[in-house]
């Protein structure tokens, strides 16, 4: 049994952090609305379904958050202004370069002048002076928001776009993030930690499709690009397109979780056709997000073109 | 139903990194056994169950693993051998100090005869600097290895345990990795994504208690040291109590998810005591594995005396 969007939004309490998430929503936005700038949401990572009220198992979807955090450079380096919408504690941009332990092996200490300090050594720093300089100047046209639950994740994605609304067709949304299809409603979950006694079975809800009202009540004039991953190839293409003609919004980018970083499909509703890196590129550490939106980008601008 | 800790094995394939980690974990070990080297096991982060063999969603215990990544850090400042095994992109010592992108803000970049070098800034290089100098004089003695599932876990922590079962009573073995109770065996798994058009129910077995077999047929000479997290403080301690009469083993550290950073009680045969920091010190970024692993320490040299 679905529940609509409307009962779902009626029936789960709101996150703590939502009216503060508005705020800076509104701040940013203000800050380009009367500028021809052009404004991308990117939602990256995976959504959890607690299975108790007192969290301590849930339900995940898996995602390291890379194809939205990459994507998020490429966006900023194309000069678009960047709401990052992440799982809290997935990867963001720049950092994601850093991560763990290797970090710390890119360090030395040196004295000087009778103080401790510390630097990169000379082997990376050219690597790491080279994102430090991107972070740095375009950190003013990036906002990170965070989520955890798949209501929260809910809540902050229609607050954003009520935020970027006023937009109209400069903003793109880019629907990366793994969001769970199920979950369990709050009046099902069980209070405490169940006991590890006795097998569970965990009775999942479907999740109603909040793309329907995003495309066509929440922001109908702006770019709706949405992912599609599968496991198998057969159902790939079949089921993209019946997503584009659910919802009619403007793409669908399908990728197989095997070959996701070396090849996806853009499907529209009059064509579909592959980017792809050659295994040469793959090895060289291209990355398929540079392919993807240097051609969102230019979709974009004509799609902007033929709406005025 | 519960399979056997031996049909469990016997059913579910090995991790393909296992070999490589045994080479790991013996050469670690060769280099301490005919030394006095006192050696600890910790286990840490959370254990994902797939629900599906090409596997996109799964269930997740609740662990950024603070707990054992802290605890690595005392455990190291005591002058104890580490091997540290932890699920893959949950936190490690050292770096955990660095997460996502206010690390990057703590960087400048300066110029030293036109070739760009990358510094910590002066406000933060006092602190950074502690931390590396504690990561670069005990790296030597810190071995880490990774799982992501629950069988990658009882996989490894096997063969772990075979591999320093020849250290006996100088070995503990500090199991606060959030493990799962609960599994799906691979024969009941769905080969493909469950569609996401129809709401599914996850039908969940108990996973065998490794615990008996480690403490009474892999390492019974070693220390061995459980945690017990719940939710509902009224049946913690006699949780507790119970797991020590089902495994006997040496200790059993019990904590409630909500106060977990500022209080746990430590739970053996003879009594139970706990362990707090005062509001005050929790503020001042005390934290309470400093005052855990002191008082295990303590427990375990007067144990390995006791011993002989």
């Amino acid at each position: 049994m679905t529940s609509t969007w409307e009962e779902f939004y009626a029936k789960t309490p709101k996150p703590a952090d939502l009216e503060e998430n508005k705020v800076l929503l509104k701040n940013f936005i203000d800050r380009f609305s009367n500028t021809n700038k052009k404004v991308v949401v990117i939602t990256s990572g995976g959504t959890t379904v607690p299975i108790e009220h007192n969290t301590v198992r849930f339900v995940d979807n898996f995602s390291a958050g890379n194809r939205g955090a990459i994507s998020a450079e490429y966006f900023l380096e194309q000069d678009y202004a960047v709401i990052f919408v992440y799982r809290l504690k997935s990867l963001e941009p720049f950092s994601r370069h850093f991560m763990g332990n290797k970090f710390l092996d890119m360090l030395e200490l040196t004295s000087e002048d009778s103080t401790d300090s510390v630097k990169v050594t000379p082997e990376h720093s050219n690597k790491v002076a080279n994102i430090l300089k991107n972070y740095k100047k375009t950190k003013e046209r990036l906002l990170q928001l965070t989520f955890t639950t798949l209501s929260d994740y809910l809540w902050l994605l229609r607050s954003v776009c009520q935020a970027i609304s006023g937009l109209e067709d400069r903003a793109i949304v880019y629907l990366a993030a793994a969001v769970s299809d199920f979950y369990i409603p709050p009046n099902e979950m069980s209070e405490h930690k169940i006991p590890s006694t006795e097998a569970p079975s965990i009775h999942l809800r479907l999740v109603p499709k909040v793309l329907k009202p995003l495309v066509n009540l929440w922001i109908p004039k702006s770019f709706v690009v949405s992912f599609k991953l599968e496991t198998d190839e057969r159902v790939l293409i079949s089921k993209a397109r019946k997503a584009l003609e659910n919802y009619s919004h403007s793409l669908v980018i399908a990728n197989i979780l095997q070959s996701r970083r070396q090849q996806v499909v853009f499907v529209t509703k009059d064509c579909d056709y592959t980017l792809r890196l050659t295994d040469e590129e793959l090895k060289n550490g291209e990355e398929i997000e540079r392919l993807i939106v240097e051609n969102l980008v230019v979709k974009h601008v004509e799609w902007m073109e033929k709406a005025h």
